[in-house]
């Protein structure tokens, strides 16, 4: 059908390095858009830039969305990140737009793309399952089925029928900021079948590939709004993220991407997996191709939401990032070069040291090294556990077997790995009070020792952690197995953005050398770390190319500080 | 041993209304303070003043500390609210206090308690359970003995196992933040065995009892904090509510209360019953004798939560009420005289009735009526469930059984009428599902119809509802089955204050005329509505000098609006 299921078939076989391609060299080998097309495309660096133009009247709304629309099905053909593009209804909505006498608005004709199951009027809301597009009296049947088996129990059948239906009978308060902006959803993104990993894959819609290097999966679970954005088909993207969702895709495909701490944005109108779980809570972030950008799109997504979901939010107004003051000494940048489990692969290693590098070349930024000591291996074990597994997984498989499809791999691994286990109450109440004890005790290294004076501003021991976006760069499809570096800061509600260290790829020759002049690396016996390793030594050329993003750790609800502070390192990285 | 232990005995004999008694009339009667000791007491009518006093030199912290330890002394005969009274430990503050040469704080030198579980440095923080006061060794070793019968799930032993120590090793921020604005913490007080009642009773420590009616309790579970700020014996006090705990012994004793939403403040430090359940979460709030001394604990409470426990409390600076402005339109008073559960008795709805004549007779005010529907059914059902019986209260039974303690009336009550059910993970979800839906709902009927429009401001539909503090005034000991009116707001984290409605008691024959002229009263079928209504019919005239309490709700996190907008009801209810 397309490249993108055709890759499904050799699962497990190394491919070789000689084989790799990008989505923009395709465009340009076959010559697939006109000048005038390319023009367009190229024109503009950001989403911001492309509504000047438009503003200006430089480029009119038509004229963007077509050559978008035309992107979006080459795209689709080649690494098949969309469940839906929607190329009537975003023709319509730029006309629509060009006709307005004011061109109002900070999207004003910008191309975006939202994550599926965040509900939009008349478009489908999957998670990857095929019982998710069924008609509402399939769905029913077959719930009442699965009842009359009496082999699950009643409260999974309970929420099993409490999941939305496919088709959104209107818009999330999200998609109705973005629309009030000007915006154009042109398209709705592929979702892994039950959202719990970091690649996107489904029976459903089959594999997603990375637009820059088509070998490689784009991460997941928002890996289709990392594709479509990373192409360039969508200017932004709106994506989820539970366990690192939005960060490792944005790391996979060269772009930045931000999970703010729960409450900063209202998510109503998200079609969850897992209602009612509270273990670990998830949220919303988006996808850009800038700073700025992403600045945009938090300051329209964060802006008003107590007014929407006043449970959710507190009323904290955003903050333009001009006006953020940030301390009058040096900015301490804690480093964490590994979380204590699974060690980064060399390029991801070899990037880090060199920024570090960098910044200490830099006057502004005073680098502290961050000892994970065994975080990451405690962090893994408790979010694993709060995740979706807390009811032994029993939600997700049925919604599996509801329609008789099978978990595909990555699914059945995490299905397998984890403690899954139907917990008692009480054990869900010692769970959520390690969950709490461990934030507070990895605060702590943030904050100043006494626990009553401020552990901001001039008081704190480190006002940022950088760190990995994930042990791995882009995994080859179905090769992603440990979530650590992401999960630790969801558990931990700690809101991080992840950005693209500009000039470093992964580079087998260059890796290759610096793995030779490393000193003293720990060792670990740990298993996850030693399959981790042979997947890059076994491929390590396949992965040439890919980009290398970098994390920033900041403050809880302390999202306009951070992004503050990224704008002082990336500066700081320059020199 | 003492008044409140003899009154025990009696338990379930109505008793006469001529033995009523109030602890003014007892020291009055017998002439229990000197001339001199009845000044300091009575030439200050709250804390505010208080402190003015002190810092203009009229008095000294001593003077003050001692007349207030000896009252403190006389009402542990009488009423019996301290778990522990700090004779030497508060006169050693008070002269430490006097050497200073700056009497710098908002509560310099001002006579406070808190609730038992608040941990404070070298101090009891029992929970009204006997194995609480346990040394830690004979803790740890009936455990192990409960451990070895095997008939308690292992994450029970090990919920037990993290039961905080009976003396405390720090202060909880909370403490250190009274401390700082130099108050003087001179006794902690009692709470019923297991927190979960609106009743003051433990086996530990026997019933409290109601200051300004002695045949009545003084409501709980924070009773002991009421009874002694209301006997003046305190100033201010600090108590804790996750059903009512602070605002009905508020309501009972005569008070002004407030349980602010779950956030506002930093609770660490909190001996808690139940670690990691977060079905409902509890939170502290302080009790006062006038409305500016609230907002002056609230001002304390508040400020810096962020700093404090950045997981617990979003950065919300705390707003002086001066700096508040209200809707320039009539303030919209939502009035809600029932839950649709179950109906207040009739000191409460004659109260009511007539706030409400007043406020309408005022300009600034609009009343509208909020129909709950079966809001007070749905909730009380979903809030029994979600509080401590999610594990069937394995917890609270094991606690008393540890140390073959009887469970007391109210706590078996509770236990034995609540829908109790070891509930699996998936149930515990499909609770927790049906409580965020049910907030949601709930609220609409504030908020503007429209989801993404604010709630506030020129908007909102109500800007707070004014409703009963609980369907009785202060109940006969053992004689309070039903949470609802506070619970509910429990339940939706909408912050609630309580006031005393000033000019209005318990008063059977003004009640008994009122019910006269009623008409068209909803009849319930409600068992626990006939239980309620049969207890008062019986016993009305013991209730004569009750003081009825209303209740003041308003929006999520905005409590400083809530209580701006109680300086306009109480201006307007003196029209």
């Amino acid at each position: 059908m397309n490249a993108a299921l055709s890759r499904n078939e050799g699962e497990g076989e190394p491919i070789r390095a000689d084989a790799q391609t990008t989505f923009r060299s395709l465009i340009e080998g076959d010559r697939l858009l006109t000048a005038e097309e390319l023009s367009i495309v190229e024109e503009s660096d950001d989403a911001t830039q492309l509504a000047d133009h438009i503003a200006r009247g430089r480029r009119t709304c038509v004229q963007v969305t077509k050559v978008h629309l035309k992107l979006a099905a080459l795209l689709q053909q080649a690494c098949g990140p969309y469940s839906e593009i929607f190329f009537d209804a975003a023709l319509k909505r730029a006309e629509e737009l060009d006709r307005r006498s004011e061109k109002a608005g900070r999207l004003f004709g910008v191309p975006i793309s939202i994550k599926a199951h965040i509900s939009m009027e008349g478009t489908g809301s999957d998670r990857g399952f095929v019982f998710d597009v069924l008609r509402p009296e399939a769905k029913r049947r077959l719930v009442d089925e699965l009842e009359k088996q009496g082999q699950v129990e009643e409260s999974i059948i309970s929420l099993l029928r409490k999941q939305a239906e496919h088709l959104g009978s209107s818009n999330a308060p999200m998609v109705d900021k973005l629309l009030s902006e000007g915006a154009i959803i042109i398209a709705k993104t592929r979702m892994p079948q039950s959202v719990v990993q970091l690649d996107t894959r489904s029976n459903l819609h089959g594999q997603t590939l990375n637009p820059l290097n088509m070998n490689l999966s784009p991460g997941g679970s928002s890996g289709g709004e990392a594709a479509s954005v990373s192409a360039g088909a969508t200017f932004l993207g709106l994506g989820t993220d539970i366990g690192g969702s939005v960060r490792q895709p944005a790391s996979c495909c060269g772009l930045y991407g931000i999970r703010p701490s729960v409450g900063r944005i209202a998510v109503a109108g998200i079609n969850s997996t897992m209602p009612g779980n509270e273990g670990i809570i998830g949220t919303a972030g988006p996808f850009a191709k800038s700073r700025r950008d992403l600045e945009l799109m938090m300051a329209i997504l964060a802006s008003g939401s107590h007014n929407v979901d006043p449970f959710l939010c507190p009323p904290i107004p955003w903050q333009n990032t001009e006006d953020v003051e940030l301390p009058k000494r040096k900015l301490r940048v804690g480093v964490m070069y590994h979380d204590g489990h699974v060690e980064p692969i060399t390029p991801i290693r070899r990037t880090l040291a060199h920024v570090v590098e960098q910044l200490k070349a830099d006057g502004r930024v005073e680098i502290i090294p961050f000892d994970a000591e065994d975080a990451g291996v405690v962090a893994w074990k408790l979010a694993r556990e709060l995740y979706c597994f807390m009811e032994s997984g029993q939600l997700i498989k049925s919604l599996a077997n509801l329609t008789n499809e099978p978990l595909v791999p990555l699914t059945r691994y995490i299905c397998e790995t984890s403690p899954v286990k139907n917990h008692s109450a009480a054990e869900s109440w010692e769970l959520q009070y390690a969950r709490e004890t461990f934030k507070r005790q990895f605060w702590k290294r943030f904050g100043s020792s006494s626990s009553s004076s401020s552990p901001f501003g001039p008081d704190a021991k480190i006002d940022v952690l950088l760190c990995p976006a994930g042990a791995q760069v882009a995994p080859r499809p179905g090769k992603i197995w440990y979530w650590g570096y992401t999960s630790l800061f969801n558990l931990t509600d700690l809101p991080g953005v992840v950005f693209p260290a500009k000039n470093f790829v992964a580079d087998s020759k260059a890796d290759l050398q610096y793995e030779g002049r490393e000193k003293g690396r720990t060792q670990s016996n740990e298993a996850l770390d030693k399959q981790n390793k042979e997947e890059y030594e076994r491929n390590r050329e396949v992965f040439d190319g890919a980009p290398v993003g970098l994390q920033l750790i900041g403050h809880r609800f302390k999202e306009e500080t951070l992004l503050k502070s990224l704008e002082l390192i990336e500066h700081a990285m320059k020199h």
